[in-house]
């Protein structure tokens, strides 16, 4: 039986030995949810990039929409700030679009996760495109949680648990102290996660700048529930249903 | 309103700066624990190493008991084990005596904390002197779990629960995504933290090298409920109360 294993933050990646494995890159607020919302939307591949520097060079060599912000707003110079509503305006179609995103701690926590044998990017949206993708593969999956700065997030956690919850008639699910805790943290905040989450400190920072709208947003399981991006070369595509 | 913050994993230190705070090294199975019994049986300080080699030559350089295991079992040429009950064998009194202890993952998690202004040592058998002392000093407070080779460990992790829920009136321990989960974690946990724990991998392993007893020993919240492991130059000390 294949084991679910969660990785809290990408310094403790060198623990873990990705090779032959699934690893799912997680940062619910909101790098990943809106990577799936844009490809969910139809932009056709997406380059997520650290800095603001290469967000803006492959927006020109590329001819990709650019997105990123900075302490909260959109960054100057780019089309779109990091809120998945950008990908959702009717006055602004994205469908055939490509696009880069400038996201910190998510670009590390897929950079540093490319040894894996495949790796996929998860979110609330996309539940189910990520737990169908495991059980096809049938691999050990390891959830690599982006965190705030390197540091322990309660939202990625709980992603974990719920994905957990779902893998484990097929999964191996109690073998790792860090899923048990993460499945323990899903299970308690599942019936209202909104207000379950609303604790976490990342979740009061964004409310705090006014993106309470993304929060709800990102939290609506199954909401693009046959998207899944994954790694070819140097970007992510979805693979068709 | 002093802090009190979690950090899971030795690892994860370098992202804490704990100049002018209060470190708290927890390592439940068993060396936390272990350390905590020692110094209430009458040990007078303890030196934590890391090796077996250390073990030997500390014990030789300043005539103190040696304690160590390899694989579970008390290593050769050692006057002790890493089990608590070696210190409560009236066959063989240990009070007035020093003692050397090697533990891999306590010793990592203390060494690395030395820019604390103050380190002690924390396990359930101490909590509230732990607590007192976290209460006179004032100071934020960081929780550093032992963990296992690196990774979270659902006993230290709930030890960091059971901490904040006693500090909650007088600390921020909503401020840390980490402490509110480990809060969480003690709050489900505790009315029957023995059969909680069972779950946790470390646990599971401890249980097959027949060591239950010394895990139901471990959990006996306040059993040393004066005794306050504290760092001093090399070695660690009891502050009496």
């Amino acid at each position: 039986m294949p084991k679910l294993d969660i990785c809290f933050s990408p310094e403790l990646l060198p623990l873990y030995d990705l090779r032959g494995q699934v690893a799912v890159i997680v940062d619910i607020l909101r790098a990943s949810s809106t990577i799936v919302t844009a490809l969910g939307e139809g932009v056709t591949h997406v380059f997520p990039v650290a800095t603001l520097e290469e967000c803006a060079e492959y927006g020109q060599r590329h001819g990709c929409l650019t997105a990123a912000e900075r302490d909260g707003i959109q960054a100057d110079g780019v089309d779109l700030g990091n809120s998945p509503f950008g990908f959702l305006d009717a006055a602004r179609p994205v469908r055939g679009r490509s696009l880069t995103i400038s996201t910190t701690n998510g670009t590390t926590a897929l950079r540093r996760s490319l040894t894996a044998k495949a790796v996929v990017v998860g979110a609330f949206l996309n539940l189910e495109a990520v737990a169908d993708f495991a059980r096809q593969q049938g691999r050990d999956v390891v959830v690599v949680c982006a965190g705030w700065k390197g540091q322990f997030c309660l939202e990625d956690t709980v992603f974990g648990g719920a994905l957990a919850e779902r893998l484990a008639p097929d999964f191996d699910v109690r073998s790792s102290d860090a899923t048990l805790a993460a499945l323990h943290l899903w299970q308690q905040g599942k019936t209202d996660l909104s207000a379950y989450l609303l604790q976490s400190a990342h979740v009061r920072r964004l409310n705090s700048l006014e993106a309470s709208e993304d929060f709800e947003f990102c939290l609506r399981i199954d909401a693009y529930a046959d998207i899944l991006p994954i790694w070819r070369d140097d970007r992510l595509i979805t693979l068709l249903p």
